[in-house]
């Protein structure tokens, strides 16, 4: 049964490789990180009724961006905003099915947006927490990134504190019988 | 080519069964929705190294719930939390890809928790502005929840608001071109 640990390893080289793209800024690394169609060996001039292997993207609080235009002109924004960012990955789950790949993982990040204008150095530096969930696809070419999920955490568990911010309904994760 | 067609219907409405069975509060029908790795042909006492069919969900601000005894523990408290609820979906896109499928789509959920003790009638009701990415597998038996991820929109697409909540290093859904 060494074929699912290859897989395995593969699965977190990619999502590993998705994060280092981010982190220096290279636009061209990422985009060549994500799903075509045409790596499915789908015809993009078709019309095709289940949209197959067309990608979506959310990034914590905003809503979701379908198909690569969107996609990757929201990471062209994000770096042209980004001077430093880093990504420290903890929590690492993936499950693999198929030709199908489910990575979850805890990001804790580390960013700073461009110097002010009448600065030389960075601005301000702000930490995140923040879950992902990342769908990768096997193709010819390796695992490719079909889907990106990333959301604040809003209440961390394992703490006592009635006065977390809410999740689902009043719900939060304070409550939760999990922590 | 209607083959895709039908792959379409069918994860729409394996979608639409997931949030109605949350609106009744069915927490069996809800249960029976989610994969369970035997739903793959994979003997759950082998322990599998890729993990296959291992579920995982967000709930909004929530860090991610691994596995059925955590997933499904974590609607049985939203459940006994919640009293009325009722999601408004708009913005569905599926994307069918072999045996794995992904949906994206804007929750507009209504809810109200218990009545407080004193009372007789419902908690106060809350609007919330929430996108989920759900990825269903193909099984036997229909179309089965793999992975759901949903979390708040923290800001409109389309305000010219600068004064928006941060999304990713200072960008926010309001800087974007997308709008």
């Amino acid at each position: 049964m060494s074929a699912p640990h290859t897989d395995v390893e593969q699965v977190e080289a990619a999502n590993t490789a998705f994060y280092e793209a981010m982190e220096r800024g290279d636009f061209d690394e990422l985009s060549s990180l994500w799903l075509t169609p045409s790596d499915l060996g789908v015809d993009e001039e078709y019309h095709d009724p289940a949209d197959s292997g067309v990608i979506s993207c959310v990034h914590p609080g905003w809503p979701v961006l379908t198909g690569r235009a969107e996609v990757l002109r929201s990471y062209a924004l994000i770096m042209a905003n980004t001077d430093y960012i880093q990504f420290f990955l903890t929590d690492v789950h993936v499950s693999v099915t198929g030709d199908t790949a489910l990575v979850n993982c805890t990001e804790n990040i580390l960013s700073g947006g461009p110097a002010p204008e009448d600065g030389d150095e960075l601005g301000p530096l702000v930490g995140q927490l923040v879950v992902a969930t990342n769908v990768f696809r096997r193709t010819p070419t390796g695992w490719k990134l079909w889907s990106h999920h990333a959301s604040p955490v809003l209440a961390e568990t394992g703490e006592d504190d009635e006065n977390g911010r809410n999740g689902v309904n009043g719900a939060n994760p304070d409550d939760s019988p999990l922590a």
